[in-house]
């Protein structure tokens, strides 16, 4: 799988799938778009390696010369072979739904990784892990000082285990912008409005105030800045003046569950590339 | 058709029901909502008065008794008889799609109302409104300042006319305070976000930089709070990175046209009642 | 929870509504439906019994009352008070995401009752019942004779448990038209098509042939004849060409855990009647 | 814009985007899929031919190019360039709706091709023609024999008015296998149903009686088989018990505007590939 990014420019796609055919390489699927507004120039291409001309296990051939190619269009680029698997880190509080689903998909395979440690500043869904065999971490933050400690912490855990991915399965804690600069490219956050509506704390119980007819859950980047990262996929669900605020909360976990499972299967295929605080998703 | 309001109580249901019936009515359909945070409760009843016991087209007996029953209660009440068609103004500027939309459903039965003038500050739609047979009123604003005279002049037709409805078919004037906090109930603005995100102008333009995944369509009460007033319905569609904001324009215009049109129909059939600056809404 | 059936006729609702009013009871919520095509009147009532005016617990009085009205208006009817909780049989095969999903949404609270046994005939999902904690009993059909023991035993295990309700949670053995004639109104089957399109085996395939662009799920009472019982439930989602069967499996599976919770707990707080093959679904 | 269609094999990517490349052309976007399972390849180019390093207007030099580069793949292909505007011919009987959908979406610009007739084998619709200005031919069938013949002068009309697209807006009238075979490629009829379900006469009413909860519609090309032409779009509604059929009918309207209007635009577009009955959209 490889991944472009650079301004449009003639003679591009034809360069890459030069180079690719040269190699031995099959394209199986290729997706681009280009960004008017911007002129930016984005493309994911899979192929099929297993007749490539140079020996195989010897990519850095390929690579080097994917990185002339590059360099000739200035152009920033990534690979991912099939072979590895991406490591997550779920971060929870106490709501358990999303957990499950991410644990179950993992599983069952329908999400490609392996997901070494759970963490949570609250002790109650060790038993959840434990039912799936993953190492839990209780973290807890007992004073605001603890704060930066705990962020600290999670690092360390995160070196140990060789995280790529955090997921913050409804962790009702908010990171420090210094923490969120540093990972939020690989850290996904599931928020339970359609944002920007209902952005920050008791988006149920503001979207029940407000009267609104239907409610939605978004899965972004969690950048510094609180609900305000790229946003990967979004759903919503009717509701009615019948719906009160436990209501709401119960219709909104199928809706969290299937938005943060579809974020995060598309980040572990690396088909999420951002620009302008903006997803492009090359959807499967 | 009875609309009820009032604080829920016992025996409230038994004793509508057992009126109707004392008058030879069968409750055709009932539908009905307690607010269990404000212990209001509400009531939609149509019934059939082609048996009722008393002289036919002689409802004052019928209303008489439901005033002294509304009183006992300390109730608010609204009835309307099938015979009554509303008469809806249209306001609209400069597009074209949510006026054709509400055109075709009104000549087609599907929406029960007549619409006896359109008004616009534009003198482009005129043709439209002739294809349709309607009369066509242009009250343009060259400076700031007619506006209030504007709005005076709407008004005036409005009387003339004895318009129970207002429908702003994409008008793309803000009323003053003074005009929506006299007509708001019967006054319904289609938003082109799901509310409340993307208030105001431009919301596919601020949807398109924020990297949304779905867009919106909201119809409300246009109350003197732009775009804050209660939402009576919104839907959705899915957009992803290729649609920029002339795609979301088009997509967009289909969520308007649906949104509008079942908003209108509720109102018009007497489905929509209003507390809390929210709506409850008996479907058909 | 009082459950109605009559033919439509003046007076039923004001009869029930004082009848509840006289023994002190607050009607909570109520939703009914009149069926012009067959003159049938259906009727559901929540209500509070809690200043019941004749001894708490001693509700054979009220009953009796509910009797006697029933038998004036010919009415068929049924109670449920609060405090029972139905008993539930999951019946599955060898895929596990609607068993996981149900044995959540009941730990969770969500679905309102026990779980007190899984069946199935393989022994693929013990280790499932076993993380929840449920009785796991494995009934495997060797050759085609077996299969009238088996429904056998699965009576004998639904009756030590004092089992309400089955639920086939992919279940992928076809009972035979006497189990289903006995015990359908209680037996609820998930369908991975929006039927009646793609009725028996092998719809995803079916579908991915036809080339269709949504697939659907349904969830139904369980009839003798296949897939044809009262659709309780139903709900889709979108593909594209780029979606092959596995595809389709996979994005298939949220939709069938979906769907069967909706409607499990529809008939779990009785909310679902039949009459003539449909269903009435007074949803919450 | 330049559609292809070969076998998959290795470098046909790589051939077309550098013969573009060696024209001076931009590939402004590109969408591709291999079908896994017949081996086909299919891609669809839309390129800036604006700099074209051959004389401007003298497209034959790239065509033969393309042709040489086809037969060295077993490439099927077809090239559409910006400037021409397909022309449709519209078949309706009593139903406006669809019709004035199409209308007004190709005279504000949405729908890029021009209406030259509408034909219809009733005369009610001509008013609406006439509002939009568009010639209407009543072809009335007054016995069996007279649909040969009817059939003859649509293809008179066709040929006269250089018809590119016949598109079925509620054509109520079942076209002859000899017709339906020499034209399915540009013959779009919607159905008003999720086919495969509920094929031939009176969906909505079949739909009743089967007591789905979701209701569809479908466009797809008209082959000799009756509603089993690939399927280019489909979209479903919910319904409820409360839905009869006339709600059905007015609920499926907006349905079957939305959904035809969509397949028309990709067609005209050419968007939309047909494989083994199946399509491939290519959408934007």
């Amino acid at each position: 799988m490889l991944l472009l990014q650079c301004s449009d420019q003639k003679g591009v796609i034809a360069a890459v799938a030069q180079l690719l055919f040269g190699f031995g390489c099959n394209i199986v699927s290729s997706d681009q778009f280009t960004d008017a507004s911007s002129g930016m120039f984005f493309q994911r291409l899979e192929f099929d390696y297993s007749e490539i001309v140079i020996g195989a296990g010897n990519y850095a051939v390929l690579e080097r010369a994917i990185a002339e190619l590059a360099n000739r269009y200035s152009m920033s680029w990534k690979i991912a072979y099939g072979g590895n698997i991406k490591k997550l880190a779920i971060l929870v509080s106490k709501m358990d739904h999303c957990l499950y689903d991410l644990l179950i998909r993992v599983k069952s395979g329908e999400l490609r990784c392996k997901i070494p440690v759970i963490i949570s500043n609250h002790p109650d869904l060790k038993p959840v892990a434990d039912m799936f065999g993953v190492e839990f971490r209780c973290l807890p933050i007992a004073t605001k000082g603890d704060k930066a400690a705990q962020e600290a912490e999670i690092e360390k855990i995160m070196e140990e285990h060789c995280i790529d991915t955090v997921v913050l399965a409804r962790y009702m804690q908010i990171f420090s912008p210094e923490f969120c600069n540093k990972h939020w490219q690989h850290t996904i956050n599931i928020h339970h409005s359609f944002l920007p509506a209902f952005e920050g704390a008791k988006p149920y119980h503001r979207a029940h105030d407000r009267g609104v007819k239907i409610i939605g859950a978004t899965a972004h980047f969690a950048t510094g800045e609180l609900d305000a990262g790229p946003i990967i996929e979004q759903a919503i669900t009717r509701i009615t003046h019948r719906d009160d605020v436990p209501d709401m909360i119960r219709k909104g976990r199928d809706l969290e569950r299937l938005v943060l499972a579809r974020a995060v299967r598309w980040h572990l295929d690396d088909r999420v590339l951002v620009y302008n605080n903006k997803t492009i998703v090359f959807e499967d």
